[in-house]
């Protein structure tokens, strides 16, 4: 049928077998100083001039000649005659002709308009700055292969260097190819989809050091992407094809590499990022990125970034790197090396990482992302509890300053944490979710700093707190009430169905869509389920989940589904109709250390503010007439 | 006669002040996303459209109707028929009406044409992306006051963001003044200074955000000064000018900012950094930065970033930070935050930092800094051996791959860094120079990985094989002969006082200028007079000490020393002449634990390979007929 198997080249491997056979000479362009910052010179420069080229005064004061001071001291003033014994200079000026030492204006006594009078004797060449002392003629300024910085143009220009030979940027010519792909755009149609890739590849290059250039998309068809290579290696130093990389039907690359040049390694043992393309084409190195974008930007990192620092003959950066605790179990198979995408966050000193979807396609993945994790092939994972290294992609001290929110998933987190940065440009809140169930359990584990929850108790008839009591109970921590909000029935436009009570699920030709386990929403349809005495089984779709109300939202709108359970601003974000059912409380339960700290002060202002109530209550389906309000706090003893 | 002190204000306070005067409110401009890489968010960016926009198989394989496949086991093969059962799909496809599962063309065994055979069930909605796997309509892409990074602008583009509201840069207007000042130039007359601080404000401030627009030199003239200023705050959102912040008779810059607007600061207790002028005209604040190169740099720093950071609300980014212990004693005076510029080297896996000179005219020490270390105003310094925080102003992995080097000066060591860049770019030669002695000494503490050296004993007759028996008794240490060179007479071109052997430095009207103690060149000075009978006290400049050889050569070539004992391309690089004294021997010290580390083994390597001899004795004076052979090696047991 077709050839569906890729090979499983060590990473490392495939690096090493293009570096060897990829040998760049770059070309020296010789750019003006004042423009080369970023730049890397091509050769060690020398300074042509020194800086001072004169024997200058350091100091703002009078120029003297030593010797005539050497009788000074506090006892015996020593009297000097301008114009003779001494003249006025100030910083930068050339001593002059005859004079040997300079004495600061602050020990010099004014006796009359052509006197001065000092009390200390002053040593030959003190406060001159001599000849050379900041660049000397002839000395290295810079070695070659050197990146300039903002303070190296600075003593390049000091040593007369007004222009600077540099290695001309590596041209790195990206190909976008498929059928399916439009130009960025705001309207899309079915089984079409935007061309980004391109453009993440330019800005990654260009911070790189390297000159992007990126051609339109060119179709799934054999001879155009052909043609499309066979002019790109006149210019390039370097190709990227994307993507068609992989051995299905439309892929083109492996087979075009082949006819045009040599194929290296097709299908790298990692996971994600494993069908790549590395070859040869007139002596260009061509490589066949994936489409999927997380396997796209990996795989640009593994063999386009290692090659441009090839072709300037630079070290590879390496991110930070810290020690962090792993929060959920991460399961590795055997063979292949592992990139997960992580979230980190420092709760009571501890770094905390927890793996993202491991989905290729999630670009917002990578957005979310605080670093990666890598998983050697022959490692089967991490339980939870053990510590691994993370390589970061954000500052550490941006980790230091998140706050880490988990739980369930609600819109009126990204209000707090937009209003929390405007307000405190050093306060970042960033969100994952996991139910309320999930966030209980992360705030016992020390995983997050707060946890979003809306947990009906069926018993007592309220929410949230009798189950803080239960699965809490001897924990430092609080519960604060953050905002009520409408659940209801999220159907279409007209609600074609005419679904409004939770016995209307149960009617035949009605798909539902549930969410995950441990989820608040579940288990409000749980009670409304069994209030009306109706059995899980008869509900067309109880078991398939979704973990956001985004997502259910979003399968309704698609038409897989014909009603979920969700809040009104995930309906109203889909244009969906939305049947009120329930108000419930939604409420952050917080660590004890949290509550105390600064910031937890500074959250809890946020929440109390009248710009969150205006912000939450213009969403639509909130309110918040309780918003900040402590619910309750452990009766741990506060520390002193 | 002038006003003369300036104010000790605390750093902090100081910065505090002009953040609490100046409240910027950044303009908005929509620009595309694809040119959006760096820019700053001006609010919360949520999605458009969701990606995918439809349901698309997440593999190559066929779709299927789940509940066909069922009954599915390895013992029962279903065969389903194209067309009716599946459909072909590529990763991507859409997910054909009436289908609802994806099963990977692994999985699939073709039977004929028209029919396949499977052997396990499809789950419903397996390998099928939903819509907004990856984004989802209404969702935030990013925050507001979010600096764009590549992966960010992918996600925007998913997500139909085709442009993007991101803040103004903030306009930096920099104004150089000084009537000595110069434009960048290869030829500087005495009393002549190139202005490159304003290049180099302008690189650091794109680096950190900002537009900077760099104007001509403008003369030290009260009224232009003013005009320029004027102007300045109609187009800007910050003005630096630069120099004439301190109190001297030509500084003008706190006069001039008194009559437009207000000064808030005027002076802090720092050292270097102290005169700066901050304060505000027309709402806009205006920093006068000093006119040294190193205080300006860190005035920039303290004031200019942190106002563009306010601008942004943004973090102000901190630099990594390492524990050091400190190799040479450091004093702080009481009442000023010391900010000292180091070198820092990894050596038997502890960091050993060194401080640079501390002149704040010295642009070259911050190209050299590895570091910086910071004395809080209380805090009195370090003695040797104490641990100290260092800010890292390289990457930490350049630092470990840095070979330090010290002891004697000479220009075979940038030969030496030179070639070892070109064949190993991981790999840095960093050298200071504290003479043969003190080179000895830094092998012995640890505090270089090697040193060069060049000691003759006068007993034997030989050179440094003698002290290092003396001195590092017991210790593991090697020592290679890098080359020969010839030390002779540095005098003016054509040798207008007819220099030829020791006794004529002696001659009245010859000044000599000395290198420092411990320096090889100063003991075969030694040797010489000895040999001769001549007394040190005959040598009119003996007690005046130069570091370096090119400082030797500088001191004779402006004109305050007649002669100076040194090297021949260093009396080459100032074109002045040679008189021949003796051939000596410059070798290395090395570490015992560094010369048989792999980075001991290349060293000896590019010592040893015709690429250095040629290049060496290219710079005249130098043979390498026995460079690499090694002269003694520590009679310690090999590690196993």
């Amino acid at each position: 049928m077709r050839k569906i198997y890729l090979e499983d080249t060590p990473l490392g491997e495939a690096q090493e077998k293009i570096k060897q056979r990829v040998h760049f000479s770059p070309k020296t362009e010789v750019i003006p100083t004042a423009e080369a910052l970023g730049r890397v010179t091509a050769e060690p420069i020398y300074a042509k001039v020194s800086m001072p080229n004169y024997h200058a005064s350091a100091m703002d004061g009078i120029a003297v000649k030593a010797e005539k001071t050497y009788a000074a001291h506090e006892q015996h003033p020593v009297h000097l005659k301008r114009g003779e014994d001494y003249i006025e200079v100030d910083t930068g000026d050339p001593i002059p002709d005859g004079f040997d030492a300079v004495i600061m204006i602050e020990h010099v006594h004014q006796v009359d308009e052509e006197t001065i009078e000092i009390l200390e004797a002053a040593a030959p060449w003190q406060h001159i700055r001599p000849i050379g002392e900041d660049v000397v003629v002839g000395e290295v300024i810079v070695p070659a292969r050197h990146k300039l910085r903002p303070v190296d143009l600075g003593a390049l220009l000091a040593g007369g260097i007004v222009s600077v030979p540099v290695f001309r940027k590596p041209r790195v010519v990206i190909i976008p190819t498929g059928s399916e792909l439009i130009p960025p755009s705001e309207h899309v149609a079915e089984g079409e989809i935007i061309e980004f890739n391109g453009t993440v590849f330019a800005a990654y290059l260009r911070e790189w050091g390297a000159e992007p250039i990126l051609r339109g998309i060119v179709a799934d068809d054999y001879a155009l992407i052909r043609e499309a290579l066979r002019e790109a290696v006149q210019e390039a130093d370097l190709v990227l094809l994307n993507a068609g990389s992989s051995a299905g039907r439309e892929d083109f690359t492996v087979h075009v590499v082949e006819e045009l040049g040599e194929v290296l390694t097709h299908g790298v043992a990692t996971r994600p990022g494993k069908p790549v393309v590395v070859g040869i084409v007139e002596g260009k190195p061509v490589i066949g990125l994936p489409g999927y974008p997380v396997s796209a930007y990996l795989n640009l990192e593994w063999f386009a970034r290692s090659l441009i620092h090839h072709y300037y003959g630079s070290m590879e950066p390496e991110r930070p790197r810290i020690e962090a605790t792993i929060g959920r179990r991460i399961v590795s198979v055997m063979g292949a090396e592992d990139f997960i995408r992580m979230t980190v966050g420092c709760i009571d000193g501890k770094y905390i990482a927890n793996p993202l979807t491991r989905a290729a396609g999630v670009t917002m993945s990578m957005v979310r992302a605080d670093g990666l994790l890598r998983i050697p092939p022959g490692h089967l994972g991490y339980e939870q509890g053990e510590t691994a290294q993370i390589e970061l992609y954000r500052p550490l001290e941006q980790i230091h300053h998140t706050i880490v929110a988990t739980g369930s998933h609600d819109l009126t987190m990204d209000v707090l944490d937009m209003l929390l940065r405007k307000s405190r440009p050093d306060r970042f809140l960033v969100s994952s979710h996991v139910g309320s169930m999930g966030g209980i359990m992360a705030i016992q584990k020390g995983e997050a700093h707060i946890a979003g929850i809306h947990l009906f108790d069926e018993s007592s008839g309220t929410y949230n707190q009798p189950f803080v009591e239960k699965y809490l109970r001897g924990q430092d921590v609080a519960l604060v009430q953050l905002v009520y909000r409408q659940q209801g029935w999220i159907v279409k436009k007209g609600n074609p169905l005419g679904i409004r009570t939770v016995a209307d699920l149960a009617q035949p030709g009605v798909t539902y869509i549930n969410r995950q386990r441990g989820a608040g929403t579940r288990l409000l349809l749980d009670y409304l389920l069994g209030q009306e005495g109706i059995d899980r089984e008869a509900i067309y779709g109880y078991t398939r989940e979704a973990v956001s109300h985004l997502s259910v939202a979003a399968a309704v709108a698609g038409g897989t589904a014909d009603v979920g359970l969700g809040i009104y601003s995930a309906a109203k974000a889909m244009n969906l109709d939305f049947i009120p059912v329930a108000e419930e409380r939604y409420d952050l339960l917080m660590r004890g250390s949290f509550f105390r700290s600064r910031e937890g002060e500074q959250l809890l202002e946020c929440i109390r503010s009248p710009q969150f109530a205006q912000e939450v209550e213009r969403l639509g389906g909130y309110h918040c007439r309780d918003s900040g309000s402590i619910l309750y706090l452990s009766p741990h003893p506060w520390p002193v």
